[in-house]
C-alpha cells in the first residue's frame, strides 16, 4: 500500500541528461528521459508493442525510441513513430506520470494525474544559493521501507546509538534534548535543543569548538516522504534568548524518501552549508560526514526490515521518545486511507 | 504450459561425453548421459531411492550409478544394481524421456512416449557436410521464455534496433524488406529480399563487398522451436531473377529453442558458412559475429521478459511488421491445444 | 514442521564471546550472548521497541543492548533500560529461550518453556577429556533439513559412494558390514563390523596400518539430531572376540544437526583422537581428514534437497541398507507428533 497522490522525488535533475533512467516508484517501472529541448517526461517503462523496457532503448529528436523494434513515444507517452506503418494506432501509447522540476529535483505523481497540482510541491531555494548554501547531494538505495527511514528520521535519540562515532555523539544528550513540536497543515515541526552540551567529532571538524555549545536542530517533515533540517551550534550561552540569525555552524539537509517497493526505498538527500562557505572542503567534509552516518542507518534500516517483514510490527511498544514518529504515522495513515478512498471512488 | 508433445534440441551431442550433464527441460530436472556402447540416454534426474540427482553420480559400464548409494540404472530407466541386495523391486526405476541422435543433436521428447515420432525430427543435413558447410556451434542459456526467442527471429526488423553495429546494419533496410512469406503444414517460410542495399559490416568482413548488395533471408520456422535460416548475398543486380544457385556469401543458421522452465530458455545455434569454406578463418569469424549479435537479443529478451512477468501481455499493441509473429503463435496456441487436449485424454 | 520440545545445539559454547551471535532455528531468529558474569543466553533476536534485530547491538553490563534506540534486556529477556523514560512497561519484554552450557556446547530448547528438563540433554565428557581425548570442533551451514544430514549417518553404505577418496575406501566394505542394531528409548545403536578388510587411506594415514584390519564403526542415535561416533581398528584377527578395551585406532565423532530452516540446518560436529594422543598433528590431521569428507556430504544432501524440495518424496523406494535410517525416522515421527499434540494442547 503506498500513497499515491503525492509528490515524491524521482530523481535529482542531473540524474537524467542523455540517456534514459529506469527506475521502480511505488512499485511501478518508471523510465525518465529528457526529449531534445530538455524537458523530462516519466513513462512506465514498457514498449506498448512487446513489452521491453523503454529505458534499454536511446533518446531520438522525436522522443524515446523502443531498443527492440523502434517504436518512438514522446513526452505524453503518445507513439510518434512506427517503423515499418504510416498510420499509428490509438491504442498506441504508453502510460505517463506526472513530472516537475524545481530546485534540483524531478518530481513525480504516481496517482490520479488530475488531482497533482505542482504548487504543493515542497521549496528548496537552498539548492539554488550556492554563495550562501553550498551544497552537495546523493542518493542511497536502501532495503527497507521509506516508512522506516522517515521513522529513522523523526526520532533522532537513535544518533547516539547508530551514530556515536560520527555525527551522534554522546546517547544521553540526544535523550535529554528538549523537544518542542508544532503540528502543521500536512506534517510537523520540532526543535531538539541541546544547550550546553559537549561539540561531537563533525562539530568540532567543521568549526573547531573548544568548548561546550549550544545545539539545535530543527525539523520539518511534510508528508509523506520530505523532511527539511536545520542543524546549528554555537558557544555555549549563544541561544539563551533562541536561536539568534547566524550561528558560528549552521547546515540544511534536505531528506527525501520516496517508495520503491513496500520493503525498499531511494534515499535522496543533500547537506549545504552555511559556514566556511567560501570554502569547498567545507562542503565536502559536510558532505562526507553524513554520508558514512546515513550508511549507519542503512544498514540498521534494512536489519530492521527483515524482522518487520518476517515478524509484523503487531507486538512492538511505544516509548516516550516515539512521540514525533507516532505524530507522523497518524498523518501518514490518514493520507493513506485518503488515497484508498480516492481509489475506490475512480 | 509446455508443449510437451514435440521434440525439442536436449543438448548438442558432444555436450554429453563420459559424465552425465544436468538440464531441466519444460520444467523438470533431466540428467543425460551415454551408457557403455555409447548410446545416449534421458532420465529425469532423480534417483529413486533417496532423490539424489543422478547427475552427481557417475557413468559405469551398467548405466547411471547415484552418487549417494550406488543404485545403478540403464538407459530404460530399470534398476540394474542396488549395493547390498539382491532383489531388485519393480518400482525401483526412474522416469525415461524419447531421446535420439541426430545431426549432431540430441533430440527430446517431453510429452507422452508413445506418440515420440522420430521420423517428425527435422533434418539438419548441414551440420554433416564440413566441406562444403563447415560449422561451429554453441548453446546461449538465457532467462526469457522460448517463445520470446522464436518471436525474435520472426520479426527481423528488430535487427537495425538490436545489432546496428554488428548483423544489422541500417534499419530502414530491414524495415523496407520486401517479405514472401508461405505457411507450412508445421509451421512458416519466408523470405526478406533486401536488393540494392548497403552491406552491412558483418558481411564486408566475410566477402569484402565494396558496393551495394543484393541480399536475401531465408527463414522456416518449424513448431514449436526450430528454425532455420539461409543467409545470401552478392553485387547488386544479381537476385533480379531471384536467388541463383550460388552467392558470393551465403551462410546457415540453426535455431533451436528449448524450454527451461516458463520464463529461461536454452538457445542452441550454430553458423555453417558456405563461402571460403576451405578457410577456417571464415567459420570461425562467422560464428563470432553471429555470437556477439545474439548476446545483444540475449539482453533485450531478458529485459522484456521481466516486464511481461511482472505486467503481463494483455495491453500489447501489434503492428504490421508482426505477421510472421502472430502467424507463429497461432501454430504454437494450436500445437498447446492439442497438447493440453491430449493430456485431458490420458 | 519442527520438533520444538528437545534439545539442540544452538552453538559451540566458544563461539558466543564479547559479541552477540545471530542464528536462526528451527525458523526463528535468536540472538546468544553473554552478560557480565558470562552467562550466555538465546533471545528472541528482534528488539519490542521498532524490531531491530538485538543481533546488531552490543553487550553492556546490563545486558544487550538495541544498537538503534537503546534499549536493553538482561538473560531473562525483561527490558532493563528505556533511554529516556524512567518506567518500563511490563509489555517491554523478548522472548528469551531455555540455555545450557555443557561440554563445550550451548544447548537450546525452541519448545514450551516448562518441558525443558535439563538433565536429558546429552553428555559428551570426551570434550572435557583433553589428556586421553584431545579434539577439535566446528560446524558446517547446510542448505539441506537436519533430517537428511541424520539420513545420511544413519545408512552409511554411501561411505563407499560419496567418500570413496577419503574416509570411505572400498564400496563393497560398507554393503557387506555386518550390522547389529539395538533399539534404545530414544534412539538406537548400531555397530558395524567390517572385519578383515583392506584399510582406508585415512586409517592408514592415522596409525600406518600395512595389512588387513578388524574396523568397527559404533553409532548411537538419540532424537532427534545427535549422534555419537566411535570408530576403532586393529590388525586383523584383533576383534575376533569383540571390541577390546582398547585399539592401535580409535577416535569419536561427534555429530549434531540442529535446524535452520525446513530445508536448512547447522551441522556441529568434533573429532577426538584415542590414538597418538600426545602428538597434536594427530588431532589435527583426523580434522583435517574428516573436514574434507564432511564437505562431500554437503554437496550431495544440498542436490538431494534440491529435488525433494521440487518433487517431494513420495514415490521413493527404500531398500535393505535402509534398516537403521527407516527406524530412526520412526522415533523422530513419534517425537513430532508428540509435539504436535503438546502444542494443541496449550
Amino acid at each position: 500500500m503506498f500513497i499515491r497522490n503525492a509528490w515524491y522525488v524521482a530523481a535529482w535533475a542531473d540524474e537524467v541528461a542523455d540517456t534514459p533512467l529506469a527506475r521502480r516508484i511505488c512499485g511501478e517501472p518508471v523510465v525518465l528521459f529528457r526529449d531534445g529541448s530538455g524537458r523530462a517526461a516519466a513513462l512506465l517503462d514498457m514498449c506498448c508493442h512487446r513489452g521491453a523496457p523503454l529505458s534499454i532503448g536511446k533518446v531520438t529528436a522525436l522522443g524515446i525510441e523502443c531498443g527492440y523494434h523502434g517504436l518512438t513515444f514522446d513526452c505524453s507517452g503518445t507513439c510518434v513513430r512506427i517503423p515499418g506503418q504510416e498510420r499509428i494506432p490509438e491504442r498506441a501509447r504508453v502510460r505517463t506520470f506526472p513530472l516537475v522540476e524545481q530546485d534540483g529535483f524531478l518530481w513525480i505523481w504516481m496517482g490520479d494525474a488530475s488531482r497533482a497540482d505542482q504548487g504543493a510541491i515542497v521549496r528548496y531555494p537552498w539548492h539554488n544559493d550556492a554563495a550562501h548554501w553550498p551544497h552537495r547531494h546523493t542518493m542511497y538505495h536502501i532495503q527497507g521501507a521509506a516508512t522506516l527511514m522517515v521513522d529513522n528520521l523523526m526520532d533522532l535519540t537513535h544518533l547516539g546509538y547508530v551514530h556515536g562515532s560520527t555525527i551522534g555523539g554522546n546517547p544521553m544528550t540526544h535523550v535529554e534534548a528538549k523537544m518542542e513540536t508544532e503540528r502543521t497543515s500536512n506534517g510537523l515541526k520540532f526543535d531538539r535543543w541541546m544547550l550546553n552540551s559537549l561539540p561531537l567529532p563533525t562539530y568540532v571538524k567543521a568549526c573547531g569548538f573548544q568548548g561546550r555549545i549550544d545545539r539545535l536542530q530543527r525539523f520539518e517533515y511534510i508528508a509523506p516522504g520530505t523532511i527539511l533540517q536545520l542543524s546549528a551550534a554555537d558557544e555555549a550561552g549563544a541561544y539563551a534568548n533562541g536561536l539568534p540569525d547566524n550561528s558560528k555552524l549552521q547546515f540544511r539537509l534536505f531528506h527525501g524518501l520516496t517508495p520503491e517497493t513496500e520493503t525498499s526505498c531511494f534515499y535522496f538527500w543533500s547537506t549545504a552549508n552555511g559556514y566556511r562557505t567560501d570554502d569547498p572542503a567545507a562542503t565536502e567534509q559536510l558532505f562526507s560526514e553524513i554520508a558514512g552516518a546515513f550508511k549507519e542507518d542503512l544498514t540498521v534500516v534494512e536489519a530492521q526490515q527483515a524482522r518487520l517483514t518476517e515478524l509484523g510490527e503487531d507486538h512492538l511498544v511505544d516509548i516516550a521518545t516515539d512521540a514525533a514518529r507516532l505524530h507522523m504515522r497518524r498523518i501518514a495513515d490518514r493520507l493513506l486511507a485518503d488515497d484508498t478512498l480516492a481509489r475506490a471512488a475512480e
